[in-house]
């Protein structure tokens, strides 16, 4: 999907929520673990319940591989269950994947090809050659991780460099020369959103993926107050646990539409 | 599997190969093509062949992953006929995976619980805890990325801080603080030998990994000159395509135990 699509998706559904299927088997509703993969119908029954409110699905991957080869396959179903369906939703694969050249292009062939995903978030250690392998493939992205919203976060994203700036501006500075706006995304935590207007100065235009909304703690209004592109709305804001466990109960789906809505009420009086 | 049975493994076999199970089906013999499960089949006939001049096998996650739920089932194959059959030697999920906590213990439980490896690369971006969901595990290890062998390694491993040193020894000196050297081992790039000795004098006791010996460049004897232990040997020197595409014929195993054989006589002198 190109960013002309996204962008017009969100101008029409007038939303930026994106949903993350962390799909634990612990936590999803007990009727649904008597069928034949309860993962894969959980993920279903949450899509086609809140997909009008959504513009992208970020299934986690470790969730998935947790339970290996079922797993996989849960994934590989809810992919192209999703692909099938909704072919106007981005999706995530968020598997913080980060390689050299010749593994990172099988990784790029994993996810770009085999899955068919429309992107996947990176992780930035390993530096160029890592993260280009997933550049160049048409309406592809690669979503690099800067500044993360776990507490970690700070361990090193946040240490000073004697060239006078953080780590995580370092990782934008460099990787927003490999790639445009049109094919790289960046992984901005809303829990430091006092980072975010800063960040919108250094890279203005590429899309944000902004979890920690939710469970993690950040407002919505932050977020979009600050973190707008300036050739679009260019932010995608990630809520997992607080739509997809809203209930625990057989009314799961209808509590996580309700919670997606809640949230694409929010987010249109900022588009 | 813990550090005396490793370290005992290494004395009794003479040898710190790791052989890097990079199966490609682009590459591996034509011949096997034809079976059900040709990665399998090609990993279980290197194993055979060369697990005798062997320590560790470190199946690249992207070559499986990059064939879907086949390749997944390739890797628990692999792994499963390593655990039954060779429970000696040390088994490591070349993964780079690293997430926050509630993410990692999904990995950690993939890894260690559902697929039954000893250990599991890490990439170190977001913190400490992205690497402690792994850690407390009984004889299981995490391998953090500290100084990696490929070019872009540089673009922020290398960037100086404030603090006076450089970002892969800030990762080295925190991350020690995290484990001891009975849970926590460190990937550290052979292409640049200069920096393993420097290495070893920050963290003398881990357990170090290092690839880039053979295809990617770098000489056993520089690494086990510079980076053996304080407490022992201490080193796990990777091989991947040197050793498995020795030949690309049906005498590819023969092939492979003959390169892996070359390898552990160098090694051995240094033991």
């Amino acid at each position: 999907m190109n960013r002309k699509e996204l962008e017009a998706q969100i101008k029409a559904k007038q939303s930026v929520l994106c949903v993350g299927l962390d799909t634990d088997l612990e936590r999803i509703p007990k009727h649904l673990l008597e069928l034949d993969d309860p993962i894969f119908e959980f993920n279903k029954a949450i899509i086609d319940a809140t997909h009008s409110y959504t513009i992208a699905y970020k299934p986690n991957l470790a969730f998935y591989e947790a339970e290996g080869l079922a797993g996989w396959k849960s994934l590989e179903k809810t992919i192209a269950y999703l692909n099938e369906n909704y072919p106007e939703i981005f999706t995530i694969a968020d598997a913080k994947r980060g390689d050299i050249g010749n593994t990172g292009r099988r990784y790029a062939k994993a996810f770009f090809e085999t899955l068919k995903f429309d992107s996947v978030t990176i992780a930035p250690y390993m530096g160029s050659d890592s993260v280009k392998p997933f550049l160049g493939f048409e309406g592809k992205w690669a979503i690099l991780l800067a500044l993360t919203s776990n507490p970690g976060g700070s361990d090193f994203q946040l240490q000073s460099l004697e060239k006078g700036h953080k780590l995580y501006q370092e990782v934008l500075a460099q990787s927003s020369q490999w790639a445009s706006d049109e094919e790289l995304m960046y992984v901005v935590g809303a829990t430091k959103a006092e980072f975010i207007k800063e960040i919108r100065q250094q890279v203005p235009n590429h899309f944000l993926l902004v979890p920690g909304v939710g469970a993690q703690g950040g407002t919505v209004a932050d977020v979009m107050e600050h973190g707008k592109a300036q050739n679009g709305v260019g932010l995608l804001i990630n809520s997992s646990r607080g739509i997809i466990y809203a209930s625990s109960e057989s009314d799961f789906a209808g509590a996580a539409a309700e919670s997606a809505s809640k949230l694409q009420s929010e987010m249109m009086k900022f588009i």
